[in-house]
């Protein structure tokens, strides 16, 4: 087992097997490149990125954070940077990698909190902003915004949900879009904004209906680009997370109140906004179930060094010498490895239907890793009694960060209704199947001079 | 079903069938009043209570609340005052409630958090502290300490648990207490301290080791008295749970160094400490358990509101109409049926046996009701959406509060263990009983004339 | 804990103590009588029932087994004779026992299989049947009917599961009951008839539609009584569960063709079908569930014995000391308890206000109970290892019979969709709460000078 | 997606993606072929075969079912023959496939029960006999017994577990194999041994005690061969599995009672018993798995079919719109295909590392996919009803068998251990990392002029 790819020491060698020979040599080679940057670069600043955010209730929503910045230079250098840009999709601005190849990549990246993947210049919200920008921008659109965003020197938001609506049906907002003249004027009142609390953050894509009375709920809604020094908006307060702020990004509560931008900000054309957001949660959520993948995983690993750790024995036992410890670390690889693998197929299908023609695939990641890093998360923090629950380990982060992804881009029970009739649509070409055996059935029946009667 | 008292509404019919026989009328008094003061000054001052603490990270720990001790006085005048301590175990103290009893009400104040059981001097630490002090307490020890906390005029901590050190199992204590002369002195570093961060504090409980090196590991303790303005106490900051602070009172990492108090401060005797712990474990478990059914049992309120609100429907349909919502309501109000029985009758046997005689139901209780509550509040969490995780609803904040529950006062894995060693004592009557079916079956066979083989 | 009732080694010390209050001094007399009974006569009797029947396909089937006739007698002479069956409902048949009394013998009956509920003459379907002769039978109906099965001389089967349609809706019942002159003339093909393979089965209690094109589906069906000798009834087989035939009971397909009786026989009154099974349907299920405890019950119990067994030690350990086995033993005895606590719950509050007060109750044991009961059956299979899926242990046979409970009288989504509306007609009243509160809140607020914005 | 490969239709686009590549054009071929042949030849006798079967105890011993050797002259001709044994380990005898390749067919033939493998000589325990006789074998045994097994003429059974020892623990193992002069003497009570009651049988693979004293636990075994005809066989009874017999194989109580068979008789060596089975438990288990997944699949497109059946309406609605039936379709669908993975990856990793290199993966299938497996067959029970638990569907007699597959080649516990156990091996490459960390984040924290403190 010589001379693997060092991924196996982050996946599995049972993983890597089966996917080794779908990735090209550029993605082995920017994966080494990308585990040599993890390991040397991104993971020892972690802390420090934690420790340069000031805890003053103010200040922290006003920082830059240093070594995030260093960070983003370096990778950038190194050509890790943008990764989750395919070149297949993006021919312009993308990389060449395929969606299976970055999952990988994502999964790494997810071991390391919310930091890793902004210091390679891939973190939601950008990552999904730039895909609208790139697919359905106008080129002055394209050079203004997006052009910043893939060289992260701005940041952006994407202001969907709605406070006092269930915005997982769309056709709920209510934010109201419309044309004077020549402006746009936006009314509305939007929550869990992510990104719209980071002082980098230049551009707001905001979604709101511009024809509420057209009868088709799907072409009510357009969508608008926003520059966040418009007057009339009011960032009213960050949303916490469990006890959690998140800052300097947050999630906001934001009040746009006649906000006014000019009719050239409008994307790819009035009513058109439900074919855009559709069109931006294509891989975006595998990106978000790989990523929490890596969070499990690492969880994993945090586990077994604290149940293995001598100083950590009870009652002369080490912990793994307790209950059910060994049984759960078995549990929780195996429930990794199956997601995974779940995971990477959902992404193979991307890269070659395009995520419309992976939608089953897409919605079972969705609804089964959250859940699973969930448990994976749950039972490391178990392992480490009060200290699992606290500021000292990043578990109780990560395990509500995870917490937010079973809401997030459509809540388990719209994903799992979804598979559901997308099984049940096999159904009629099953009872055709049967129909056929009952006759091939009888034939034998009848050949071998027997009666059917009960089984 | 007319002229049910008012219980019913905040639990069950069914539940309260099976005990109302066994209340006292004072006690079906008592409830019958506590709940008018939850409906009309706890609840209406939750809030307010919240508002009234300011955001600040320094002065959010030196505040007094004032809704609060406004509340305080307004209850015991009521007589609504140390419901908790039962006058069958503490008769100088103690008020004529059985733990059964109480066990309904502690019920009912969980359901609004940390601040209903503060209003009535029922919290903990508090509550464990003056068992200590009534049960073990010099006469000059109770007159100094007991009394204050009695009348509600002082907090109290109380400091076991260590940082680097499983203190799951006590005998991993480290915190040395030696005496030197008239005094006794102190060093030690612990964390996780409940109410160390609150300005109305004025007493720490400390267990450390007198003795490390006696023969018996449960005879190495010692338990201190140790006023707060005591040179030598640094709190070093608060614990977070899940991203909360829980300030005022906070759970606080504090270093002791070479602190000293006199010898009269030393509780019980020399080497006593584990006695002591052991003492102060019994009914508190069980208050716990009750408070977490109650947080269980209005996080299922919540989202029954939720689930039936007109404004929240998506695709045409209410909540409820949605996939598996309903069959989420009916599991959990099950389980809030199932697990108050069992903490009931395991409030029974204390009442009947003490606490050393409800090992097992004890046990039962402390593994099943955490985990049954997370299971209810996270369902609850979903159905609110993103709201559900946030400071707009005290969902998140009851989550996290409850996982704690499955560490604190032994991890669910030790009770786990316990139950079973409990369970595996059967075995041998059980043989016994094996025995003699089998001679009486062989009689029987013999009777029948029939030889018995295989079955 | 001296002089304690002997019930408390078959259930629990805990369980006993919540309902101690509520048993008469006959009913406590009559549980420790039935005890006894039950370790010297039923239990020694069991694998020789099992031996009395024949293997041959056909004789199994026209086998009355001598031991549990024998022990029938006993039975009758010491008094333990239809416990079921209550006096307040059935002052002219009943026992002095009530729901809940009643409902602690079940759980000892449940765990000796099907034998010992037949040993008391307490065993489905007679026991519904009997409900039905006695709460709507004529005199006459009762005299030929009700007299001898309460005598245990004969046993009954009750016709209503159909083939080819979902019976768990009532209304889709096809068999046809007509009047033509003084006789009733009945067509159909019913399966799932229990009782009805048994030689001594005299009677079948049949429902069908008398009124197909009433306008209303309640007021369709008629239930006829069918003497077994009434040409036209053809039994086709027994239906199986899992490999088992449950012989000689079974549980038939039956078809009734031209099937003719006198007038006399229809039950109640035309179109009265629907009434007379929502009666039958009462305590019934509460007995089903107790008896599911028992088996629970003695699974633990049987795997308790195995875990703790010398000669079963591997890899130098006994099996109590592998894995997770103590950690399943904890939880089977926790959800045992609980269990038994809904049930008790249940049969108290039908005790309180009928079945039709219980539904609520009677729904939430009807779900819980049997997946429970799987559950903890199941462990002990693996404790067992093959030995426990096959004929040696009566593990494999109880869980096939368990399992059927998930679906006989209703199958589980029923009741959880039963269960989950009657949670939600509290939404109501609790808004009502909310917006009292928020009034008293804001006046709250306003006393304190605050302005209530976010939390 | 034209043109995709048969196969989709029976596993998934999404797993065929990530696989085909994998597969040779001959297996791709074969694949097609098997198909074609499981529709047209295989399911259509399925009923027949069983029909075939006579019910009488005595005769269904002794039955040759017609259809079945008919099926497996075609399938040989077909080439669809010993599908399982891979060239690249069986040079000799083997087929141009590897285990992933066959892994998928044995998915296939798994969807329809005992008899498909049958067909096309792949059943066990026939498969693993054949492998230690290709690896073990002697020349003369190769000639005798192996030609014979891989032409389908007989068939054969492997003796191991025994009655009253735990052999889940092979060293438990009591029966004895002594040499006396030229011959082996065998004493021994077996049990479970799968095939001993197939009139086709011609060989016992039967594992002993040959030298009990040795000091090596792994050194006291020897493996011998056996032909049914000998001496001093007896089959006592065949064990039932939840009822059933499973004739004509059956799963047999046998005692060996001073067997004699000629010294050449022995496999390997004296001593090498232990070697033996343990490279016989190789892919074996991953075939098990992969036919459990067949099993799984088939329930669920069963349960499609019957929840969309317009005739099994209740209350107006089908049965796919009551409840939380799309949800259980869509939670088996996830882990159909997530556990189909699973053992897929186990299967390469076989190939390219032999079982031994791939203990974890295996263990992983091993526990995961039986539960999973149980897990979708009762869902389709529980739509189906009374009709799911019965003989009409193949549902129940599926639900056994799979029951057994969390006890066969050792029970969960023992494989969930293996895989913790082997994870945990992991824990001090992590310490060493962490350490390493540790360091470059002090060197990150003293660049930035900050001296890390708490967290």
């Amino acid at each position: 087992m010589a001379n693997q790819h060092p991924i196996v020491e982050y996946t599995s060698q049972a993983s890597w097997a089966m996917i080794e020979d779908k990735f090209s040599p550029y993605a082995k080679e920017t994966l080494a490149k990308l585990i040599k940057f993890y390991e040397e670069e991104i993971l020892p600043a972690r802390n420090l990125a934690h420790a340069q955010l000031p805890t003053d209730e103010v200040q922290r929503w006003k920082t830059v954070i240093p070594v995030i910045e260093e960070l983003k230079g370096k990778a950038k250098k190194l050509g890790l940077w943008n990764l989750f840009l395919s070149k297949a999709h993006y021919p312009e601005y993308g990389v060449p990698l395929t969606n299976l190849e970055y999952a990988v990549m994502a999964e790494l990246l997810g071991r390391a909190g919310h930091m890793a993947p902004e210091v390679v210049n891939c973190s939601a919200p950008d990552t999904g902003n730039m895909e609208v920008l790139a697919k359905y921008g106008s080129p002055e659109q394209q050079k203004k915004w997006l052009v910043p965003l893939l060289n992260g020197e701005i940041r952006s938001a994407f202001a969907m949900t709605e406070k006092h609506v269930s915005s997982s049906d769309a056709t709920n907002i209510r934010t109201s879009i419309r044309r004077e003249g020549n402006e746009i004027v936006i009314n509305g009142h939007k929550w869990w904004i992510s990104g719209a609390g980071d002082p980098r953050t230049k551009l707001h894509i905001v979604m709101g209906k511009s024809d509420p009375d057209n009868k088709s709920s799907y072409n009510q809604q357009s969508v608008v680009l926003v520059p966040t020094d418009t007057p009339g908006i009011t960032i009213v307060r960050p949303m916490r997370v469990f006890g959690y702020d998140d800052a300097p990004e947050g999630h906001c509560e934001i009040i746009y109140e006649n906000v006014r931008v000019p009719l050239s900000n409008l994307v790819l054309g009035w009513g058109r906004g439900f074919e855009i957001i559709q069109g931006r949660l294509g891989p975006g959520r595998i990106h978000h179930c790989m990523r929490a993948i890596g969070a499990a995983s690492e969880a994993l690993d945090t586990m077994l060094r604290r149940v293995t750790d001598p100083s950590r024995k009870t009652f002369g036992k080490y912990l793994h010498e307790h209950g059910a410890v060994i049984a759960e670390i078995a549990k929780s690889r195996a429930e990794i490895e199956g997601a995974r693998m779940l995971v990477l197929s959902a992404a193979l299908q991307i890269d070659k239907y395009q995520a419309k023609g992976a939608l089953k695939e897409i919605g079972i990641a969705k609804f089964v890793v959250p859940s699973m890093a969930l448990g994976v998360v749950d039972r490391a923090i178990q392992a480490f009694g009060a200290e699992g629950v606290c500021q000292d380990q990043g578990l109780a982060k990560a395990w509500a960060g995870l917490r937010t992804l079973r809401i997030a881009d459509g809540p388990d029970a719209v994903h799992i209704q979804q598979v559901g009739q997308r099984e049940l649509k096999r159904a009629p070409g099953l009872v055709k199947k049967a129909t056929a055996l009952a006759q091939r059935e009888k034939a034998a029946f009848d050949k071998a001079g027997i009666k059917k009667s009960h089984l």
